[in-house]
């Protein structure tokens, strides 16, 4: 879905404007009709027992949700303000590798209803799902719902 | 309810195991009837609007109620490995100062049922409510679940 050079240029946007991002050591991986996909190595996101901090699984994992909205809007040239406005994430078993994770993207019709709904009103919300994965295994999962706000709304 | 010399452990013990907590500047400000209370300045955790960034928020919250929890436990000699296990996060406005996460104290009831099974079973889960707050005004509100395993358990 998106070029080398997209992901290269969401990298640099993230970890330019949000310190965390370049602390966490984020990478942006790979984004296609798989969804997006977002890597954070174990050892810049360790906790005391040695496996990936529930804090770094939670920014990264808004941090996809995000990602995957804001490529899409930009390949349809629309540059909204976009914030996470709910998140919930469970944690399935501890990750004791680097972490991974996947944006997955929203059905057509959820897609095309959030677009409908910006281009009418000016703000529009969608939810994404995201999963967590270390070492091949799935650890986590989490609904994230983000909204759009065109940027004179945002002002 | 805890003596600063604590809270300056606690604050050291999380800084050091955590990388991520050092990198968002995390400190120990309070706990007392009112809860437990950290801090992170918007300057480390910020986003590409200039306020705080959603993924050190939820950081933050998960941080404030492990500490709550983990600080009781160590009032009652006690050393389970405590996780978490699921969060849910509301972001009610953009947090455009220091942040601040206050983790409420459960009522009585939910505690002692919370010991009383961890007791029992070597396994117990405590909900913890977290406000989070910048500027004087709350931005967010979440609830985090948090499992205590006795360490045996846990290995």
């Amino acid at each position: 879905m998106s070029d080398t050079f997209q992901l290269q240029r969401l990298e640099e946007l993230v970890r330019e404007t949000i310190p965390l991002a370049t602390a966490m050591d984020v990478r942006v991986l790979a984004s296609d009709e798989d969804g997006l996909r977002l890597g954070a190595p174990l050892a810049a996101n360790a906790n005391l027992h040695g496996t990936i901090f529930g804090g770094s699984a939670a920014a990264l994992t808004i941090l996809a949700g995000w990602s995957l909205v804001r490529l899409r809007l930009i390949a349809l040239a629309l540059d909204p303000t976009l914030v996470i406005q709910r998140t919930s994430l469970d944690f399935l078993a501890p990750a004791e590798g680097d972490l991974v994770a996947r944006a997955h993207p929203p059905d057509d019709d959820a897609w095309e209803r959030f677009l409908r709904t910006y281009h009418r009103h000016g703000r529009a919300r969608l939810a994404v799902q995201v999963t967590l994965w270390a070492d091949g295994a799935q650890v986590a999962r989490s609904t994230g719902w983000y909204v759009a706000l065109e940027q004179d709304e945002a002002a």
